[in-house]
């Protein structure tokens, strides 16, 4: 407690593939300083770490000095909580092993981890979020993909190698959708937002029914406006909600019984689309599941605001950062 | 280690459907006396407990006395570790919540702990056997069901309820075949030995090609059949193998996703079909498996003898007894 009291605030960084965002966190997991950069443009991994030096430090000043941070947290595509380096990011412009911890311990002095973003989303949400207290539950981040986060004995479940925790590419339907990841069938290809879009264009292609999505050329389709048609009472909307969420919900019967979580926490704008998803989502947990989980894994909704989250699950991976140094 | 001299043994009691084993078991995992009772023939658990007791007792005198002893295991079918006892085993004579565990304290004055049968030979793997050393694997058991023991960071996965590491029951075909739990596609409807026994006869039916398997009766057909058959270069039985051992890959190359453990071991008489059964499951996991952990994971075979594996597996959670008391 002592030591909390010297260094009293934290630092989360999210990089992601057009925008790297950062802040200074407190204890309580309120933001008391932001900013960010785009990720591109620039021509090194290194020129990058400096330009967020830049921006970062004139925040770290104005709030008491590099002596008050306990340390940084850092969420990322491909992160590697292990050797601290993200390896091999598609959706980064720079190739091959990045060692962006040591990077930021070099050039701030200040203790350094890094986790792949859905780790730190769960690390977010056991710290600041619903799963407060919990020793056991699965994250699932429903976003552009499908990520996860696993703790489990209350640790988060990183694997040998650094790299658990991909439920995003569990097989949902063998030989089923093309996944970016070169595969078919997985999981992300029918429940993010691009997976739902997806299952739009196919049941409008298939199907003749009315619908107010047949109003926007097909290729634009977002998951936003299949939600916006199912709430004004649109019924093959409200069937491609039913179609994710029975798939989730398959999927999710297979974790549970993986490791029998207290609670499955769901991230992301799909998980905002209230009843429209999670009705379909809990019906399919409880006609997938094996009898003895049955009613026992919670269901939540994420308690961090979407803007904030990302930032806050990177810094609270320092405050674990703080836990091991210690 | 003190302690360990004082008290160097520990008991492990293997309770199936038919036979109870149990044995006295040194550091090294030797087995240094044993028996064994017929589970069934007893009106209650009581008085099953107490005549486990009165063959038990004698074999620990001969060793040294209860104060030799550190602790009891009891591997179980349905066992909760949380709560040291057998909740609605199926296969077992009596029915409800059964607290074994405490029986066996009550009756012995030994601390006992208890936990269902996979979870005991992972145990048993990672403290005499394959995984020695291992932090992260998972245990997979092909006999009559398919079972699984799941280790992450050094310590069992035992989910928020004790039940965590169903692996036999997630979904390998939806709508496949009808499991005994009574859901549908189940893994262990088809990676089981009965599993296995299912296929010889769907595929003996559907097709019209020679086989040595023919000779048999169909409803007699077993595992053990279909291996004979193999090594004798029966192409349908060969067959029956391939199209198992790429189901149980496409299995665990999802498992894989979840923990990214360092090795799968398996256990079990389908196991020791050698390569007949290994090869395909391990090109299955290499056609099915997400890119970044590819040739990660190792494919072992259980290093315990299938005779000593249940009592072993029991008697080595009564080493991590040791530590969870003192």
């Amino acid at each position: 407690m002592n030591s909390n009291m010297e260094k009293p605030y934290v630092v989360g960084i999210d990089i992601g593939g057009t925008n790297t965002v950062f802040g200074i966190v407190d204890a309580r997991g309120t933001i008391i300083a932001s900013s960010s950069i785009k990720t591109s443009g620039y021509p090194t991994v290194e020129e990058y770490a400096d330009e967020v030096c830049k921006s970062l430090l004139p925040l770290i000043i104005a709030n008491g000095g590099v002596d008050k941070i306990r340390g940084i947290g850092i969420g990322a595509p491909n992160g590697n909580y292990y050797t601290g380096t993200i390896e091999f990011a598609p959706n980064l412009p720079w190739k091959g092993i990045l060692p962006l911890a040591a990077m930021f311990e070099e050039r701030l002095g200040i203790p350094t981890a890094l986790t792949n973003d859905a780790n730190a989303a769960a690390i977010g949400e056991m710290t600041y979020g619903a799963a407060r207290g919990m020793k056991d539950f699965i994250m699932i981040t429903l976003g552009t993909g499908v990520g996860s986060g696993i703790v489990i004995n209350g640790q988060m479940v990183y694997g040998h190698d650094g790299f658990a925790g991909e439920l995003g590419h569990v097989i949902a339907r063998r030989d089923g959708r093309l996944c970016g990841c070169g595969r078919k069938g997985c999981l992300e290809t029918y429940c993010s937002a691009t997976g739902v879009a997806r299952t739009a264009r196919e049941f409008l292609a298939a199907r003749t029914d009315a619908s107010l999505l047949r109003n926007i050329p097909a290729e634009n389709i977002t998951s936003k406006d299949v939600y916006d048609a199912a709430v004004q009472g649109d019924k093959l909307a409200q069937e491609i909600f039913n179609f994710t969420g029975n798939i989730l919900g398959e999927a999710l019967a297979d974790a549970i019984a993986f490791s029998s979580p207290e609670a499955i926490v769901l991230f992301g704008g799909l998980a905002k689309s209230g009843d429209y998803i999670m009705k379909p989502i809990q019906k399919s947990i409880d006609d997938n599941i094996l009898n003895i989980y049955k009613g026992k894994t919670k269901l939540l909704v994420s308690e961090l605001k979407d803007s904030d989250a990302a930032v806050l699950g990177a810094s609270a991976l320092a405050w674990e950062l703080k836990d091991l140094k210690e």
